[in-house]
């Protein structure tokens, strides 16, 4: 790995299920665009209760190599 | 959203199903006097092993809008 | 003040003008309630640009002596 | 504890003897009007030097259980 | 919002005359080539004293809804 | 509890299902050799993406009481 | 600049205004003393309501290139 | 010191007569089996109010130099 | 106070006997040459068990107006 | 630099021969995509031993120039 | 890996050299007890100038696989 | 050392070779006019590439007996 670089991107992801599926969501839509997403670091579990229920919203960092290495 | 004013209250939730679980546990207790709850934001995870199993304590900070605005 | 006690709430106060506007936002609001809040503590500036202009939340302490003192 | 919830609340005791003191001056003026006291974590300890000599302001959050359950 | 997922970026904006239009100056310049900034949240507040006055140097966390959905 | 000394070690449990079983993983593993595990904090939760599918790393610190007492 | 070393110091500023005036006031004060002040970073912003309305207390860090180099 | 190298456990001490004897308390206890404590970094204070007074809890982190330097 | 400006410095005092007793000597020591120190805040308590009983080392900020004003 | 707007980027820069090897690193290889870096700011430093040496992994945060200005 | 749970110890090495000696001694020293160190985090720098010349001790965490997996 | 009182001040040294240099730079300079320094607690590792290549800039506080002990 020495010759390799990472970078991070921060993403929200939200479900009404739970904390996990929030954070499959941030990295089901974030994988579209980037192709090589290797690691998550949760940043922050907030929601809100709009509909008497909890909407999770999990902020998380997701690292990717840099392309062309 | 102006000329709103909110206020957050610390609740902690039990429960020894999930982490979820808790918050809604803390949800549904703090909502029985606090109408307006509308988002919440999770401070601390922890819990303790007694039945050998967790019992999920999940601290979180849950705000409302102060009431007569 | 050795036999001073005092308690801490947390408010939002917003402004679409600059953060000191929604200071005295959550001071003028929650002065209503609380008779002698006595000094505050910033947590959080935040916000968000729904109108093309940000739209300043500011998280604070508010401390005041324990009535009956 | 699955079914049991919690609120926290943050106050300032003071004293010019010690830390300790301080809490106990928390703990005693809480304690009048909420009854179930449970636990403390102290957040903060300043003060000031006003007559020579230090007057301890320990913050501390205060946790008791929601009534009615 | 369940399915809704989001991004933050980092900016620094400045201003000699105040944080609100150093906050301003973040969101306009980067709204030039995002569409959909939604919310910031304040990280850091320096700068320096070059002419004599302060150079108002704010950096925020940016968010905006991923495209596509 | 006054006569009581505990210490904390910390763990990290890992999943591919949620963060609760990462949880358990590390309590079921680490009581194997210490018998008497009391609480856990959890410290911070993260992963990586190899298999297209989050894998939950879970760090925490569990305490317990020291022998002999 | 690899032969240049700074120093900081903690400085609080007060106003009645505003956050930057309160910055401000610290810098008027401190650079009759130190006279390269180079630059600032806000460490905390809080104050009182003495006279119902704030009065922002703004500590800050300032740097400044130690004498002689 | 530069070939030396040190470990560092973390211990709760509990007193109810004050934070210092909570300290004490750990110390104790946990030189019985490690013999080469060095110093010690208080990490956290709280406690519970069972008996209608404080009982001190103290995180507290400890180093000791490994064995057969 | 908008008038006033004040400077913090970071001290550590030392006491074998108590927390409390080592703030003191700070103030004690600092107070010498800083003739108006008027608040103190905690930043960390830790210190070494050199003979067998611990010797306390308490870093605190103290904050005293700028002369002059 | 009043209209100056910046970005930051969170990178993570591998090497097997010191810290500061790994931050070139990570310069070296989002320099090439990015025309201005200006500054750094260190935000970890961990690594594994897989080779039974210590290969270094430094996230720091890149920040540069927003073009068009 | 989800069956796979780790346990972290907490380290200072030291060197008069740099920082990664003292990593690289903390290692050294660990591992001929711990026979599968995996990976670190950086906790702190710190040190002294007795010689008139940095001593640096690094306090990082080590993580290895607990054994019997 | 229960009679002794220390105090700390920050520091930014400058290098473009090595974390090293940058702190044994800020104890070069400030040891010509504090004659006892003792020990350095690293604060931040920032930095620019202004020539292509990193300058490193060391945050570091650093302790010395006050005089007249």
């Amino acid at each position: 790995m020495p010759d390799k670089v990472y970078k991070k991107v921060e993403l929200v992801g939200a479900s009404n299920v739970s904390i996990e599926k929030a954070i499959e969501a941030a990295y089901e839509k974030a994988s579209k665009s980037i192709h090589n997403l290797r690691w998550f670091e949760v940043q922050e579990v907030r929601g809100n209760f709009d509909g008497g229920k909890p909407l999770y919203q999990v902020t998380l960092k997701a690292g990717f190599r840099l392309d062309g290495e």
